[in-house]
């Protein structure tokens, strides 16, 4: 720790003190190790100072403060990155931005909302909860907007909501140097100037330091109804899931759970009459004839794909009680195995290609002899298998070995490494593999030209890129 | 003519002659003056040569050369660009890509498709015929994919399905040097590395050339009805617009014309029964109960929006001849005043701000003596005010200062000058005012850094950027 300390430069933490007041910077121990790591299995490190930003403006100051002192910074929020992203592994200052929560703006007939960038999504939700309007995109976690931006997240709704990039109409950042940018506005659409709030979206704090988001907001759903089906095997939920999509049936949700992590959730969240088989969890909205055509469309497919039965509620306690056991499957992986942590991984691949991927998967667990649930947004193709990792010296050296397994079978088939996690420090070497050389080397440049000192969360996603 | 054949190096020409053949290379002023213009009103300017490219290796050699002989380019698709996009300013090398018309691959499991940028939608739609899916982004015209990627274009069902934005996978460029670089992939999301797709979309040809693009498709939808609502006033149709969004019906088509487009439209397509007053135009898409229940919300929505009767039909017949007349309204307009031509204005607000703006514009209208029909795509908040242009020697004239005082207005009111259509040569002047002034600074950096000798389409979208 004292290393750190003396890493980092003593002109630059005084500085900061001075710009901001004693009261937003911080050396404490116990301050520097929360922000030393996010969720995953990453070594932590610490920074040599945190610094709580109030404002764009506080921003601002830092990182002019930090590209003045050439002094690296990672942005952090609510730190529940599976992939290292707030890692500062190079020390510097850690910028934390979940002081900045203030919802700045609704407009109720357009739809649209500017927040700061360090509110939840749980927040804003809670804020937005008198105008009929809800912000959809649900990655699971408390995240922020500003790390969902940060690293293109999605979740559960994306299948019929979009990910995080197609609900952002525009956002303020801060460049390298210092300088605030607002990209896009506030209306729907536009074809004037290069989609620079695309370009920061997924970008991982290495570009600029996400500030502030307008976002576009939906109408809560009129009616909701949830269903469960079983299968036999994987392959007939999965083909069940093409074809849902393929009749154009706008779901809400459509979700898959593994044997293993059907028998983990019904020990944890008690599902009566459920069976340890692959299990897809539905959710249906719209108005309620819209519901009920729904319900009926995805009936027949399921009876005409050997479905072992169909059960749908509209009582807002069973649906609840469903889908809070499917958003608890992460803690009832953690208790099926007490005493194991848990790494998360987040392979895609076109949905065609799903099926093969994870039975070969499934090959792959048993070949490594760990338990690993698989549970995911099979309308996205997108899957997370939740290895178990064992208390055992060699515990994290095998769960590593599984997940790079599971990734190079995915990017064989034409997907990707990470659906909605980001690269961070954990998917870095992948990304020769899986994208064009010719792009990974624009990204090099796009990366030099807008941090040409390299501060901005140096040593993240880009491989073999550091200051 | 002769003085840009002279500035065109002959060497240039020789050597894509030698590279091509002769065949895809021309000089004949026919197809030089058939690619020095679009359909908007700028001025033509005659391209040294014009190269007919067959694959994105043709396209990468052509690029390369002319980089290396320092001679500036245009892609050239349809011609149906409305803001000079096509023009080129400087001669050089006109590179049309109407050839490049294969479908690559269908994928129907995984709802999506590759195709060669020079295919239009309609060709694409064609060939999509048996296989219950369909691209939904219709900007009207025959344009090309890789001409409505290049300009973000969108149209009637971006309301519902998107613009072309949330439409592209991946895509395949070539960049200024010649190098090939392919974006994307074939996954519906993913979270690594920077969003390259996006970054060309929009960009006018100058970061790259779009030779190749993977796109979503959607299924067909089982139903559809058309409505029509007439209103006595601009902002009972607007509220009416602005409700139905937010009740969160999933409307497939939500268009706006107003009394004078209307008038235009009875006369040209003998729309019988309706009246010269501003009209909604209304597409519901979906399963058959879900389009009843639509119909219903926005039946009593109308009513009370005070709408003067409402009248929905699922005749095949009827409804095309209805949206025979919305796609049609350009024509009518030509029509209405023979011998004039049509100038189209593209402004965007959100869409609280879009009867205020309308009502404006009339009063400019009014103001301007021109006669100026409106129509738009009310869900997006976007619409064209199609100005007549008198043929007059000072008719253009007139038509241009009624074009920016409607921009300005918009911009006034957090819009855009450009919905759909792009900026080109024709809203340039306006981009300083809509964007902030380091976001524009860093698009010019960033076109500086991907295209140093400045040879893409030199003297589009940035302000004052030329070679």
């Amino acid at each position: 720790m004292r290393r750190e300390a003396e890493r980092m430069n003593i002109d630059l933490i005084a500085a900061l003190r001075a710009r901001l007041g004693d009261g937003q910077v911080s050396t404490a121990d116990a301050v520097r190790e929360q922000h030393s790591h996010g969720e995953g299995h990453h070594a932590p490190s610490m920074p040599g100072a945190v610094v709580f930003a109030r404002s764009t403006d506080d921003v601002a100051q830092s990182v002019a403060l930090c590209n003045a002192h050439r002094v690296p910074l990672a942005a952090f929020g609510a730190g529940t990155s599976l992939e290292g992203h707030v890692n500062p592994p190079e020390g510097g200052i850690s910028l934390d931005l979940s002081r900045m929560t203030d919802v700045l703006s609704v407009n109720p007939k357009d739809m649209d909302c500017r927040v700061q960038a360090g509110i939840t999504r749980q927040l804003l939700n809670h804020t937005l909860r008198d105008t009929g309007l809800f912000f959809p995109v649900d990655p699971g976690g408390e995240a922020t907007i500003g790390g969902m931006c940060a690293t293109r997240a999605s979740g559960t709704a994306a299948v019929r909501y979009g990910t995080i990039r197609e609900n952002v109409l525009g956002l303020t950042a801060v460049l390298a140097d210092g300088r605030v940018m607002r990209t896009g506005g506030r209306v729907r659409k536009s074809s004037t100037g290069y989609d620079l709030t695309h370009l920061l979206i997924g970008s991982e704090g290495t570009l600029g330091v996400i500030t502030e988001v307008q976002l576009r907001l939906h109408p809560i759903p009129e009616s909701i109804a949830a269903a469960v089906v079983q299968f036999e095997t994987l392959s007939e939920a999965v083909a069940t899931a093409i074809d849902i999509l393929q009749f154009g049936v706008p779901i809400g949700r459509l979700e898959l759970l593994d044997d293993v992590q059907m028998d983990a959730s019904i020990r944890y969240s008690l599902l009566s009459g459920l069976r340890a088989l692959p299990t897809l969890f539905l959710e249906f909205v719209g108005g309620p004839e819209s519901v009920r055509e729904q319900i009926g469309v995805v009936e027949a497919i399921v009876e005409d794909r050997g479905g072992l039965g169909f059960d749908w509620q509209t009582d807002p306690n069973q649906r609840a009680a469903l889908w809070r056991a499917r958003h608890h499957a992460y803690w009832a992986c953690l208790a099926y195995r007490p005493g194991y942590s848990a790494m998360t991984t987040d392979a895609i691949v076109p949905i065609s290609a799903l099926g093969e991927l994870i039975v070969g998967v499934k090959a792959d667990i048993a070949e490594s002899g760990l338990t690993a649930p698989i549970v995911g947004h099979v309308g996205d193709g997108n899957f997370h298998t939740i290895i178990l990792v064992p208390p055992t010296p060699d515990g994290l050296e095998r769960a590593w070995a599984l997940d790079r397994k599971i990734v190079r079978r995915a990017l064989a088939l034409g997907g990707s490494c990470s659906g909605e996690h980001g690269v961070g420090l954990g998917k870095r070497e992948f990304l020769t593999d899986e994208h064009d050389p010719v792009a990974l080397d624009v990204m090099r440049v796009l990366k030099r030209t807008l941090d040409p000192n390299g501060i901005l969360n140096p040593g993240k996603m880009l491989p073999g890129e550091s200051r």
